[in-house]
């Protein structure tokens, strides 16, 4: 019978819960348009016999929250190190599930990515119970930490001084390069940060080039990327390639698909990188076929969990493709699941991205994932090493309900400054 | 300081000894010549400040135990779960040694396979001490068992009845089809295997083809491959594959190199499957590039152990390659470690290949790995699940001592008997 070998060796699921969130999130600006005021997320906890209670972050939008809870009941009586037996339980209980996408940002919505991204929420937490459970890090779990200390870059987003009809946050408007390089100093200063990546896609090419170049004259050492969310067509990719050449470390979806990736690629010689294009094993091969992109990011939330991304790893080292890491909007304990994550990936030689910056609530105990001089220190476990505080999980539900955000929408808010807003990508 | 994270957290090495053992072996033939009358294997064991010692198995070699003895030293201080410290080590003790290989029936030699061979006996030990500190089975430290016994196929071999100049052996000649036909129905009676592989490139292709034809119509139902071991051209392999269409579930290292195997397989319906001309994770883009082959024929011993076979099986699913398993003569510890392994692979839907019923004599104490129904149950741990026996090792080590053999040569014993044999392929 299969999977039942695994039934005795360790902790098992008794069961677990999906508790929504709803965080605090400033006006960050994209190709698709603004961050709502507040940014959902989902707190997963597994519970097993073992009297260990396992966490995770994923999304929080509904349909997410939805396949997480109808996942549960299958779960029980897992063993907390059967991974494959959590893949097929998952994928059993997700037959026939709608294809859908927490956000547009992370490219196409497919069955198999439902799968791997509600995979990867449990696994994550069955990973913190198996450390937990033998009093190991999540990455010795994971073959060994290369790096006690796992760099992430500064994520600059031009954004406006507060929400429509709100208040200005603490972060002030950056809407020109000046505001952009007030930004990155701000972050540089306060987090030590040592590679700077601008979310472009927002404005027109010549402003986010003029930003580019500004952030190279106040940081000449510091690695630059910009990342326009697929907003440009090929031509604008290929003129902004040529103005920014030698100045960039990589270029981050320029362009829609794998087509149009391998068009710019072919005419470039700054690496493009990727988290839009390719999102699934399943579009590898043809992104390796055409040589589309020189640099995949992962995203431990949608490949699948870490070994997933681990088996990322291994096909881009076997393809020569370089490996960094995607972020959205998250909290400490995927902070805590990233870091452990890279620091057991000895091919991720780029800083990691990370939103946590511009996240002023958590839900963790503080102190455990800190960004100091750009890096964060490999938490010491056991499992991923932070502990959920349980006041902050229940205020931040109770905003959850109250805020009466359901889903990621960019879109909307936008209209409500610019009526003809739709989104549609390539704007430039 | 890179690594330094892991040192507190699990067992740590503090020593590890090398034993070579010779196990008596048939003469089987192959495409380079004969077995000699004793195989040679390594038997690793690493110690660890928990008291906990970790067993494995590598070739015997004398190469190969210069390798692995030149790693020691390095090894004191590390923690059992820093599988990237141990390849760090292993890469740098090994900086600058000769390419070498244990047999050129997996492909040609180079310095990353002699790493990769090395980390590989030394990881199998980890594991079976992760597994020890731990309670766990060495599948489930590789994500969980997905299947509770592991299918093998019966290894069928051409054989004289004796060694030159020496007595008949229990198994008796195999000369041709009738002699095979024979000894699959031995091996299908005794071991209950539910697939055949017959060891060709030994007669002209027309005499194996008759063999392959025999063993279908005496066994209808089982699954058969035959692995000449490249020692045919691509138009023999060709004729070969025409004749065999329909029959064959894969056609194994017909001929030599990717660019070979591309025109073979360029003009056949058959499945080409290699443990030849793709044995590292650099050949694997030509290969795909060219489609040389659909199924991959992995072995923990020169891939790099058990992580990097799950990479290799990561790899494959991705570009849509099967998966199958590899086997050089082998004792219990590395029938263990393949049956764990190939039990946590979900990839891995062939049969293994396994040397086994053809060594009468182990290292191991019995009972824990045996062939029955055609599969191995997957050993009950802790680790890998098998238990050393003491005496035996003393034993086989001193036939090791006194056999003279230091190192797999099929050439010589053949020129015995013809003495212009020189093993040169393709021969057919």
């Amino acid at each position: 019978m299969i999977g039942s070998t695994a039934a005795e060796h360790g902790p098992h699921v008794v069961g677990a819960t999906v508790t929504p969130i709803a965080v605090a999130d400033p006006p960050l600006l994209n190709s698709v348009g603004v961050h709502q005021p507040y940014a959902l997320r989902a707190v997963v906890q597994v519970h097993t016999d073992a009297g260990i209670t396992g966490i995770a972050e994923a999304y929080g939008d509904d349909p997410t929250l939805d396949r997480l809870r109808r996942v549960i009941p299958g779960l029980t009586g897992l063993d907390v190190f059967d991974i494959h037996g959590l893949t097929r339980r998952v994928s059993a209980a997700l037959a026939g599930v709608e294809a859908d996408t927490p956000t547009e940002l992370i490219g196409v919505a497919s069955v198999a990515k439902a799968v791997a991204a509600t995979v990867a929420a449990f696994e994550v937490a069955l990973f913190d119970i198996q450390g937990k459970a033998t009093g190991l890090r999540v990455c010795d779990l994971l073959g060994g930490a290369v790096r006690p200390a796992v760099p992430f870059s500064a994520y600059l987003f031009y954004k406006w001084a507060g929400h429509p009809g709100g208040d200005a946050d603490q972060f002030g408007a950056a809407l020109d390069p000046a505001g952009i390089v007030a930004q990155a100093r701000h972050l540089v200063e306060t987090y030590g940060f040592r590679s700077l990546k601008l979310k472009g896609g927002v404005f027109p090419p010549d402003d986010e080039i003029a930003a580019i170049e500004a952030l190279r004259a106040e940081f000449p050492e510091h690695p630059l990327r910009i990342d326009p969310n697929a907003n440009w067509t090929v031509p604008t990719s290929l003129a902004v390639a040529e103005r920014l050449d030698g100045v960039l470390e990589y270029l981050e979806d320029p362009t829609e698909g794998i087509a149009g990736m391998a068009s710019v690629a072919a005419q470039t010689t700054i690496p493009l990188a990727t988290n839009m294009c390719v999102t699934t094993f399943a579009d590898v091969p043809r992104a390796v076929a055409t040589d589309a992109v020189r640099i995949i990011l992962s995203d431990h939330h949608f490949w699948g969990g870490f070994r997933a991304s681990l088996d990322l790893a291994a096909v881009c080292e076997t393809f020569g493709l370089g490996l960094s890491m995607h972020s959205n909007t998250h909290l400490g304990i995927s902070l805590a699941a990233m870091t452990h994550l890279a620091a057991a990936t000895p091919l991720l030689t780029y800083a990691c991205d990370t939103h946590s910056p511009w996240q002023v609530e958590d839900v963790i105990e503080p102190g455990s994932v800190v960004i100091r001089a750009g890096e964060v220190t490999v938490p010491e476990g056991p499992g991923l090493g932070v502990t959920l505080d349980e006041d902050a999980l229940g205020r931040l539900h109770e905003q959850y309900l109250r805020c009466g955000i359901r889903r990621r929408d960019d879109v909307t808010p936008m209209r409500a400054v610019a009526p003809d807003w739709t989104g549609a990508r390539p704007r430039f």
